[in-house]
This record gives structure tokens, C-alpha cells and sequence, in this order.
């Protein structure tokens, strides 16, 4: 190949519009990585080189060039969106003034830490240097603890813009910004006009969509400034974008329906101002705004429907911990709230947030926040619920270091906290917009520095008011999502119609499950199945019985697992018999090389003579296992998700629902779902356990533990019968996080315990 | 008083130079304070308040005004230095452009927290304010554990200029500027042109004398200015200037035989630059820079003959703590060292100061300072000895994250650290100015912005060299101290002739000691003295006998003690004899209102039947305490510097000479000097114990210790002899100190303990 180098190069002239200056353009059109390599080896100021569409696999660019203001040196597809760069693959630029345009990364992943990396090696970075209108769409590890970046920026003045970037599943923040080094500090980098497609939930911390510096680097004048972005659904933990430097701006950002929320986690002195954050009551893991440090500005955001609390409150201020370790929690000070609305978010305000001196027995004392917000201001917002609600403010410790002054809503306060300052008054609505009448605001300390509202209208006139909103006649929700990411991608797939396929025979089965589209159901005729092979499952697929009064039996004789749960295999059962030869598992997903989420649904069904229902490997992970309305019966063990035992705070699967079954004979335990290590960056687990008879189990449970939760944040477990289980403890629940045991009924078959405080091992 | 009210109005109008604009001024003389209060109540834009020349005791000013930056608001002396302020006293601003001149603070303290305050209270406070051409002297408090300091400034772009401080000996900085909230940061406060007169030695830490922020406000954007100021003899502790804060700038001071360094404490990206640090070879605690934290930028400074090491080593880098909690040691990161001149300063660079691996044992490991320095240059200085010195690194730790680059020497370098980057050559030396003639520099990050060396000389040009100064023909030792401080305050007092009065009776021993000048000699004829009076020490006097062979005998019948030493008292006492009662102290400090050092030297003398050799109170300093030649026996207690008990880093005396004399039965322990608690502020008291003869001691002794020295840092012990002393342990040495035994002979005495750590009670 080397030998066959040739290129195009097409030359001409042209106007530079934005300086008037003639110069003359080399064009390098290169269809494979050694042409670009060479083409990159010899590339002058204003220079374009041009990526014939393609596609380039397990190819690994360093695009380095030395561009100028007004002559950049260009690369870029011949036609956006027609370049695809895939397998193991990845871009690093170093240099200045070049601009990457146009590229699809998909199907791969980094050889290395990073997708896009700002920089070469530790000397030679880039500055001034732009990627736009690309793709990087589920370019992510196959094994979920392997860490990288999919953006990472180094050096000054660097541009990611119009961009859209998804479903990142591994360890680490999809974007990240590096401050390590006087190089790269002050860098006021542009992050701008991008689309940040869903990010699934990940099951453990570092699923950031964005970080910005590190707690090493916290100290670092940064000035990185994020604007005008769409954030869709980016559930990788508690921290949306994870803030760690100081002078960090983010405006007029959206933040749709994400699991998440804006955090101030390290460093001092960001500007919030103008962003929307939509929740649409979707969900309680939905937050806003997040502040730990110093010196933040928090204006004219608008807060639309945001259910979570704590962490992921609307507005969650948090207690420090005095004298905070670098890499832990300052103490809020001097924190600036004004000018921002909230809409139909019950209680906007949570104070002292992560307060915990009530865990002073399992944790440290370099662990204990204790130090409360001081010198803090809230004011001139405005509060409205359509149905009023009367408790605005949650406070987790005494609010004594905040003032509020002129804030207005529509409800009573019957908070514990009653600041003279958050005014009940009758409040207009119009245009999702809610203002008030009173034009009583307070004139803080700088406050004559917000002159404008979320959509740029003058706050200096006589005419401003309280909320984010002075002008009401434009719709904040009214967001047109083309003004985000590329030019040339559509994140929706087009809706395939899902078919109903009839299945009768074990041959059938098999084939039908290898042919079906995702989305199709298969339908298994009454009668029995057997199955000799494993039957893979990846991608959404329903296998049912045709006639529910009379189900399908599969009679299970292969080897290891009955079903194979592979990346993206969602697989619903309804209304089947599985029978198994007690040496396999009912479902397995793959040992390794989970790069995405699977999910696993069972309803009415009979499941029996298996080793174990569900058995899983330790990166993968599932967001939803549920088993409800069947039977389990003679199998070894239950189902079980305790295979992520690195103890840093990651867990096989998010939610599990276990409803209306009964489990009969199990040997070991029922359940075994596992979360380790002392972390607050997810959800932290669910487990629903209600309704279930469980007798005769647990009678070679080493643990004599026959439901294992530990380290499991949400837990619900009622109404379950527990008869003649030779164990000495039932579940051990925690009692901090809320669980308790309700009208259990439980007759030979030890006990239920609730621990107050769970010790869990510290990864600080 | 108040019914007395009346002013004199000088009406005129003139033009303000500066801005060519014509107005009337209001010029309101006072002549006392209910007049000046009046006045202040009144003050409009460019009126002037003038106090007339006299004293004004036990007042307390409140200076509010609203000036412009046209016409300020003036409060000032009708003469400079005519006006002192005086008693218990001190003066508040609050609003903005307000200038205060040609006051003098003198002969009293402040009854609250500070001299002069930038702000009144919670909620006003003054910006762009000036106080210039003012002088505070010796206006400190009597309790040396109470706090205060003397200016402190809150607000934004105040000034501190020309004017003159000195001899503040109690606890707190002498300027310190305050960043809680926001009102106070990004202040660019101008401290410039002042005369930092001596700080004497406080034997304890907040000794600084400036401090800008403190831990607790270390991420605040501070931007403060300190240039051009001269800092004589600035003693107090280990921080001549602790920079707590961002972005402060130390530009063109001067450091003249300070016993500190100027040390970046906490926060981040200072710049020191073209600073001159002298010290004349003339104590081993006069230091330079001390570096901690990050993105310092340290250049074009000048160090002259500076011999500290360590903490006060000439550059001391220090190691920090692995994610530090906030109020002790972070990381050195991202530090830049160059174009700076070292002369005659043997091992100019210290790395990893304060590395304490080896104090795991007793110290937490929130203490332990391990991290190294990293992304640190040291490049483009110059090291010049006249005496070619070959150590011109000392390492604590590795030294693997600092890169030399174009540093030139005239010595080898047979440090254990050998960077390429630092190369022998010959240097020329002319003017006090080290040169060398390679052109070879370093271009590092950023490196083009030093474009300028200490004097303001271009470096932009071809003849840019290494080292602070560019053009060798000013000599950087030539510094014009008329350029600080005030235009009318002289810090010499004229030298008076000290006197030798002849003293032949008690009555005249007492008389003469009453009517003596500071410096006088009483010289004591021959025969006995009955006293029964305490003589009263409150200047420096020297009480000698006539006739070396034949003694004047002193016999005290006098209670408490024979000699109280008051503040400043310092006391030499040569060739007598000391006899007491058995009931009384042969000297004493007062209980209390010990404002000011105090010192004791005993030459050749016999003390004997006294309770104690010396007592002190818990407040009371001794910058010396020295017995020599000495005999005393028959006291129930030897030399007593043990009451500073706070465990706060205090001591009750800096220096303890200990040499040729005998003990013989003295009941306790002959000498007892303490210093408790984990403190590194201070030199930590020296004691020498040499040549002495100690017997029949120590029978009372409760501790079984005859030489009590705990938590002294520096102890030199040899050559005594020590005999029938009926005690455990003669004394206990702090091996990391450095401390150990030589050359004692013991006989039925015990044993002398070396301890390698000495666990301390910790202050953080």
C-alpha cells in the first residue's frame, strides 16, 4: 500500500471573506491512513485535507500542523457524515489553528485512553484548534471498567462545537478537559452548540458527560466555557457535567430529562447563568444545579418540573467538611442564586445537603460534612407550582449562613426554614413563564453585573423583574434542537414496525431468534422444546407462549446457559416453562465484552432445575432485571448480581424488580445483588421485593442470608411470606437510607435485621 | 467637652492639577474628637479634615465618606507627625475614596482587634482608600497571647503607602487583609512604598508581619499588590509575608536582614519578581522564598548572603501533603523559577522542605508532606560564590519533578541531585552583580513574559543574559531607604552616651537605678548591700562591681523577687553577689503587661538562697537569657522559662546561654524551658548548656529530669559534668533535631536520653 501512495491535489484560489486576504489553498484529497499521514507530514498554513468517503478502520491519526488565525490547515470528509472511522481507531491533534470537520466515529473503540485527544504526547499539544460537526456514537470500550475519554482537551483556546456524542457506556467522562500544566490552564476553551446524546446509566461513578479539571487540578484558573449545548438524557451518574476548576462558565445550556445534574465539584468562582433544565416529572433521579466551593454565580437559569431531592435536588447546596481534604468537600461560601425560576419543582431549595454527622460512627472524621453554607445569597427568584406546595426549602442541618431577599412564590411556606425573604405573593403564568407583579429587588453586592435576563433581554431598566425571565412572550420549553450538534446526523432511528413471528419447533426457535428484528416478538406455539444450544440474545426481542392457558415448555440440555445475554440483548419472557438439567443457568450474560447495557424481563413463567436463575459476569450490566408473577423452583441459586465486587461504588444492575413470584427450594440464596465502597455518584441500586413466597430455600446459603442486598441504596421489601427457610437472617436492610421491612410475614425462617449505619470500605 | 463644640472653616477653592476641573474646597479643622466626629459627619466629596497638631488619647475614629475619585474625602494631620494618636485608640474607615495623612500611633494599643480597620462593621466597609505617610509604632498590645493586628484591610483597591510600622510584639500579622465575601476579593489592594521597621521575635507563631487571606478564604481571587516596600529586621516568626490568597503580586520589595522568608503559605499563582533579599551573612534564620502550592512564578530576584536552610533557606520548595486538608500543605505544581541571582549564598535551592516520612511514627498521616514537587523549572539563574561552594542543591526527598534548564554556577555541583540543566562556568562579578556570558536561555511556557529584569531593563532584546539583572552597572545592594516610609518619621533615635554612676548604698543602688538613662552603668563599690525593696528593671542597665576581686554583696530581704524585669528591660549583671531569703525569686517578670521582650545577662556571679534563679509570667518574652561564669547554689529552683503552656507553638524565651558555671544544690531541676505543640513558625528557642558543673541538684525534683527542655528545636549540650545529682534522667534530646550528648561526664546522676521523634500535641 505504501507504494500505491498517490493523491489529488486540486489548487485554486479564493477570498477569504473575514480578512480580505487573497492566498491560495492546497486541497488533499487521501483515501486511506497513509495518504493522510502523508499529506498530514507536509501540511502548510491553509491547507484543506480532504478524507474521501469511507471507511477508515483501526486507524490512528495524529494530525499535527501548524495552522494560522487566518489559515488554518484543515481535515475533513469529502462529505460530512460520510467519513466513518472505525474499530480500534482514534484522533490525536497536536499543534495550532487546525480544524477537524465531519467525521463519524462508530463501531470501535480507542486503542487507547481517549477517542479525540487534544494533544500528542507531553510535550507537544494543541491550541486553537476546533473539531466540529462530528460524530462519536457508542465508540465505547467492550468492557465497562476500562477507562477513557472520548474528548479530551488540552492546551488554550481549543473549539468542540456542533458536535453530537453518545452513548458512552465504560469508566470514565465522556468529555474531558485537562489542566495539567501551565499549558493548559486559563485555556478558555469553547465547548459550544453540541449535542450530547443519551448516556445510559452506568452503574458506578465516572459517567460523567463532561469534567472539567480533577481534584488535583482544582486549583487551576480554567475559564472553560460551555454554552448553547444540548444535553439529552446523559444518565451516566450523579454528575451531568462534574465542574472541577475554577472560572468555569456555563450558559444557556439545556439539561433534558438527565439523571444528573450540573455540579460544582471542585474549584471556585463558576457563572450558571440562563441554562434550562427539564425534568418533565420523569423521573426522581433528574437533578439541577449542584454547589460545594466558593464564589459561584447561579442566575437565570429556568427549572422545569425537577422531582429529585438531595444530590439531585433543583437547587442542592451542600455542607463541606471543614478543612476539607483536596479531594473531598469544601465548604459553600459566598455563593450568589438570583434571577432564576422554577416551575412545578416542589422544593426548589436543598440546604446542607450530604450533612451526615449522623454517620460519625462508620465514617471518618475527614469524611463528615458538618460545615454549613455561609455568606450566601438567594434572591430575586421566583417559585411557582402550578399546585402549590408548601414546603420550598429542605434543609438537612441550621440555615444560618444564607440571606434570602426578595424571592417570591406562590405557595405558604411551611418549611422549617421561614426566611422573611421568600415572600408568598399571587404569581402570573403564561408561556411557561411565571412572574410577578412586585418590583421590590434586591441590589446585592455586584448584582448591577446581571444586566441581562436567560434570553439576553436588559435587566437595567425599570422594567425588570424577579425569575429568570424579564420579556414573557417567548417560551423557554420552545427549544429547537436543530441549533445542536451537526448538520448532517439524526439521532432517531427510524421506528421499524415490530412483527410477531410463530414458532414451533426447537429448530424454529433458534433460527427465528438469529433472524428477528429488534423490536419483534416470537410466538411459541404450546408444546415442548428441546434445546440443545444456548439461545443468544442480542437485541430487544419478546418470546411468548401463543396460548397463555396452556404454555410452551423449553427443556433446556445445553451447555452453561439457556439464554445468552449479550450487549443491547433485552429480552422479554412471558408465560413460559423453562426446565433446565440443574447444570447451566437459566440466563447468562457474556464473560466479558458487555460494552452495553442488556435487560432481562420475566413474567408468568416457571422456572426449574437450573443451577441459577441469573447469573452475571463482572463488568456487564443490566438496567432493568425483573421477575414477576413466576415460579422459581429447584435450582441451585437465585438470581445473581454480585459479581462487581471491585468496591469503588459500581453494581451489576440499577434497577431489580422481584414482584408476585414464589420461590420454592433454592438452595443457596434467593437473591444476591452487590453494591461496594463507600460512593454517592449513582443511584446506588433498586431493589423491589414484594409480594413473594419464598419456603424451603437457603438450605446450603453459606452466608445463611437468604435476600442479599449489601450496599444497595433503594430497597423495598413488603408483603412477602417467608416459610421454613433453614437461614438465620432474612435480609439485613439499612436503615439510614430509609429501608425498613414492612408486613413481612415470616415462620421459620430467622429474621429481618435493619443496620442504621452500613460501614463500607472508603475509596477516598 | 460637647457643649464646647467649635470649628475653624477655611473656605478657598484652587485647582486640582490632575484633573483640570475648578471646585470649592471645605477644609474643617478639629481639635478633638467630638469635633473630628462632627466633622466626619458632615464630610462631603473633596473636603479636608485636618487635626490639629497635638495628642489625641483613648479615641476611637470612625471615618465614613463618600469621596469620588475626582475629590476624595481627606483625613489628616496639620502636620505630619505633629498628630499622635495615642492611649487606648484605634481608627475606622468605611465608604470610599477617603484618604488619611500624617498620623502617629504611639504610646498605647488598640481596645479592639485592629489599629487601623478598613471597614466599620459586618456591612460597611471602604474601598478606594488610602492611608499614607502615617506612622505605628510600638503600638502594641501588653498581653502578648492577645490578638490583634495593626492594619487591616477589607474592601476593594485600598492603598498602604509611605508609611512606617514597627514593633508590634503580640499575637497577629502587622497588615493583614481580610477576603471573606465577595465585597472583599479581586481587591488589588496597593501596599506600596512603606517602611517595615522591626518586628522583634515573638517566640511563638502569628508573628507575620503581613498576611493577605488565611486558609479558610485560600481560593479567593485576592489580586494584592505589595511592591516596593522595605521590611527591616522583620523578625516576628518564619513568615516575613504569608500570601494566603490568588494571584497576589510581590514586586521590587526589599528583604533586609529579615528573620523569615516571604512564603506562598496557601493559594495560588503568585508572582514574585525582582524582590532583593539581604542577609548579610548575619543569622542562619534569615531566609528567602518558601514555595508552596501553585503556578508561582518566581523571577528576577536578587539573594545576598542569605545562610538559612530549609524552612528558610534562600529558596525552600517545599513537599506537600497528598491531598491536603485544606489548612496545611498542598502540592508544588506548576512553578516557575528563572532569571533569578543568587550571591554568596552557599546552597541557594532547597526541594521537598518539610518531607516527613520519617515522623510517620508521630505524626497523622494528614501530616505527613510526601508529595513532591512537580511540573516545576528552575532555569535561566545564576548562582554565584565567591568562595565556590559545591552543595548547591539540598534534597529531602527525591527530586524528580523539577526540571533545570541554563542555570549557571561558578562551583561543582557534588549534590546528591546533578541536573544537566545547571552548568559550571566561569562567572564575572562586578557592582554586586554576577554575569555570565553564555547566551544560552531557556524559553520555556510562557517564558516571554518575563520581558523585563529587576530593574525595568528590557530583556526582549539580543543582550538578554541569565540571572535578575540584564545590565550590570547598578548595583542592586545601593538601595535608597528614603524612597520608603514616611517624609517625616526618622525610625534612628540619636545614640545617647551611656554613663557609669558610682553607687556606694542600698538607698543609692535604688535612686540611681530609678534616675538612670538606657545604656547607664552602676558600678557597685565593695561591701554589702541590704535590700529590702525589689528593684525595678525597665531599660537596659548593666549593675557591675567596682572592684572584680572583691564583690559587691546584694542581700535581698525584698519580697516576691530581687529584680522584676519590666518590657524592655534588659539587665546585665556582672561580678556580684546575689543573696536572698529563701522566699523570693532572684528574678521575675511582671505577672502581667509584659508588652515587650525583655533580657537578662549574669556574668560572673554568685547567686545563692533564692526560691528560684528566675521566674516568668505565662505572657513575658526573653529574646536572651544568659548565665555565665556564674555560681548558684542553695535555690530551690534553677532558671524557670516554662509558663507559655498554651501548646500553641509559644515559648517564654528565644535564646538560653547556659555556660561555665556550677549548680550545687539546687533543689528542682536547674533549668526548665518548654514549648509545646506541633508549631513550625518559630526558630524554637535555643539552648546551650555547656561547661557547666551541676551537683547535689535535683532532690526535689518531681519529674526525676534535671535539665527540662522539652519541645525546644535547637539544644546544644556538652562538656558538663554532672555529680551526685539524685535524678533519673539528666535530660531528654529531640534526635531529629539534631540534637545529641557530647562530652558530658555523669556520675550518680542518671542518664541523658536521646528521643528520635518527640510526639507534640497537634494544632490543626
Amino acid at each position: 500500500m505504501k507504494n500505491t501512495l498517490y493523491y489529488i491535489i486540486v489548487l485554486y484560489s479564493f477570498f477569504l471573506v473575514s480578512c480580505n486576504d487573497s492566498l491560495s489553498l492546497t486541497e488533499t484529497k487521501v483515501t486511506n491512513v497513509e495518504e493522510l499521514n502523508a499529506a498530514i507530514k507536509e501540511c502548510q498554513p491553509g491547507d484543506n485535507i480532504v478524507l474521501s468517503n469511507g471507511v477508515y478502520k483501526d486507524v490512528r491519526i495524529e494530525f499535527i500542523g501548524h495552522g494560522t488565525p487566518e489559515n488554518p490547515i484543515v481535515l475533513r470528509a469529502e462529505t460530512p457524515g460520510e467519513v466513518s472511522i472505525e474499530g480500534r481507531s482514534n484522533l490525536k491533534l497536536g499543534g495550532e489553528y487546525l480544524v477537524v470537520e465531519g467525521l463519524h466515529f462508530k463501531n470501535g473503540y480507542t486503542p487507547t485512553k481517549s477517542v479525540i485527544q487534544f494533544r500528542i504526547d507531553n510535550k507537544l499539544f494543541a491550541s486553537h484548534t476546533k473539531v466540529t460537526n462530528c460524530v462519536i456514537e457508542e465508540f465505547t470500550q467492550p468492557d465497562r471498567d476500562a477507562t477513557d475519554h472520548w474528548v479530551e482537551i488540552w492546551g488554550r483556546h481549543n473549539e468542540l462545537s456542533n458536535n453530537y456524542i453518545a452513548g458512552k457506556s465504560n469508566f470514565g467522562p465522556t468529555v474531558m478537559v485537562m489542566l495539567k500544566g501551565n499549558e493548559h490552564i486559563k485555556n478558555y476553551h469553547q465547548i459550544v452548540n453540541n449535542h450530547f446524546g443519551p448516556r445510559p446509566r452506568k452503574g458506578g461513578p465516572h459517567g460523567e458527560t463532561m469534567q472539567i479539571g480533577d481534584s488535583g487540578t482544582s486549583m487551576m484558573p480554567s475559564h472553560t466555557n460551555v454554552s448553547n449545548n444540548f444535553f439529552e438524557r446523559c444518565n451516566g451518574e450523579v454528575e451531568v457535567i462534574s465542574s472541577k476548576s475554577n472560572f468555569n462558565e456555563f450558559r444557556n445550556n439545556v439539561f433534558f430529562e438527565s439523571e444528573g445534574s450540573l455540579v460544582l465539584r471542585h474549584g471556585n468562582f463558576a457563572t450558571i447563568d440562563g441554562n434550562v433544565f427539564i425534568g418533565n416529572d420523569n423521573s426522581e433521579f433528574i437533578g439541577g444545579i449542584r454547589v460545594i466551593n466558593t464564589g459561584h454565580w447561579i442566575t437565570n437559569n429556568y427549572f422545569y418540573k425537577l422531582k429529585g431531592s438531595i444530590f439531585r435536588a433543583p437547587l442542592a447546596v451542600m455542607n463541606g467538611i471543614p478543612k476539607s481534604p483536596q479531594n473531598r468537600y469544601n465548604q459553600v461560601t459566598d455563593a450568589v442564586m438570583a434571577y432564576n425560576s422554577f416551575v412545578d419543582c416542589e422544593t426548589p431549595f436543598h440546604f446542607s445537603v450530604g450533612s451526615n454527622v449522623s454517620q460519625s460512627e462508620v465514617l471518618p472524621k475527614s469524611e463528615i460534612r458538618s460545615a454549613r453554607p455561609k455568606r450566601t445569597i438567594v434572591a430575586n427568584n421566583i417559585l411557582y407550582n402550578e399546585t402549590p406546595f408548601d414546603y420550598p426549602i429542605k434543609n438537612y442541618d441550621k440555615v444560618d449562613g444564607v440571606t434570602f431577599k426578595n424571592n417570591y412564590s406562590n405557595s405558604d411556606n411551611k418549611s422549617e426554614v421561614q426566611p422573611e425573604g421568600l415572600i408568598k405573593t399571587d404569581l402570573a403564568f403564561a408561556n411557561n413563564i411565571p412572574s410577578v407583579s412586585s418590583k421590590d429587588l434586591y441590589a446585592g453586592f455586584d448584582f448591577e453585573t446581571i444586566n441581562k435576563d436567560i434570553f439576553g433581554s436588559d435587566r437595567t431598566s425599570d422594567n425588570n423583574t424577579a425569575g429568570a425571565i424579564v420579556n414573557t412572550t417567548k417560551d423557554p420549553l420552545n427549544i429547537d434542537k436543530s441549533k445542536y450538534g451537526t448538520d448532517w446526523f439524526t439521532a432517531e432511528k427510524p421506528k421499524t414496525e415490530s412483527k410477531t413471528i410463530s414458532v414451533a419447533t426447537s429448530e424454529g426457535l433458534n433460527k427465528s431468534l438469529l433472524e428477528a428484528n429488534s423490536g419483534d416478538i416470537l410466538e411459541l406455539k404450546s408444546g415442548t422444546y428441546q434445546l440443545d444450544k444456548t439461545l443468544k440474545v442480542n437485541k430487544s426481542v419478546t418470546i411468548t407462549s401463543a396460548d397463555k392457558n396452556n404454555k410452551a415448555e423449553l427443556v433446556f440440555s445445553a451447555n452453561n446457559t439457556a439464554f445468552e445475554m449479550n450487549p443491547k440483548g433485552m429480552l422479554k419472557i412471558e408465560g413460559l416453562v423453562l426446565k433446565g438439567n440443574k447444570s447451566q443457568s437459566a440466563f447468562k450474560t457474556l464473560d466479558k465484552n458487555m460494552t452495553s447495557a442488556y435487560g432481562l424481563q420475566i413474567n408468568n413463567t416457571e422456572i426449574s432445575d437450573f443451577r441459577s436463575v441469573l447469573e452475571v459476569s463482572k463488568g456487564s450490566f443490566a438496567d432493568t432485571v425483573a421477575v414477576r408473577n413466576s415460579s422459581i423452583k429447584n435450582c441451585l441459586k437465585g438470581i445473581q448480581l454480585n459479581k462487581e465486587t471491585n468496591d469503588k461504588g459500581d453494581y451489576n444492575s440499577e434497577f431489580v424488580y422481584i414482584t408476585d413470584n414464589t420461590f420454592t427450594n433454592v438452595g443457596e440464596n434467593v437473591v444476591n445483588y452487590y453494591r461496594g465502597g463507600y460512593d454517592e455518584s449513582t443511584i446506588g441500586g433498586n431493589l423491589v421485593f414484594k409480594n413473594n413466597t419464598v419456603s424451603n430455600c437457603g438450605k446450603t446459603e453459606k452466608e445463611n442470608i437468604l435476600i442479599k442486598n449489601r450496599g444497595i441504596v433503594n430497597v423495598q421489601f413488603a408483603n412477602n411470606t417467608f416459610k421454613n427457610n433453614p437461614v438465620k437472617v432474612v435480609a439485613v436492610l439499612w436503615g439510614e437510607k430509609g429501608q425498613k421491612p414492612e408486613n413481612n410475614t415470616i415462620s421459620n425462617s430467622g429474621e429481618i435485621k435493619v443496620v442504621q449505619n452500613l460501614k463500607l470500605k472508603l475509596m477516598y
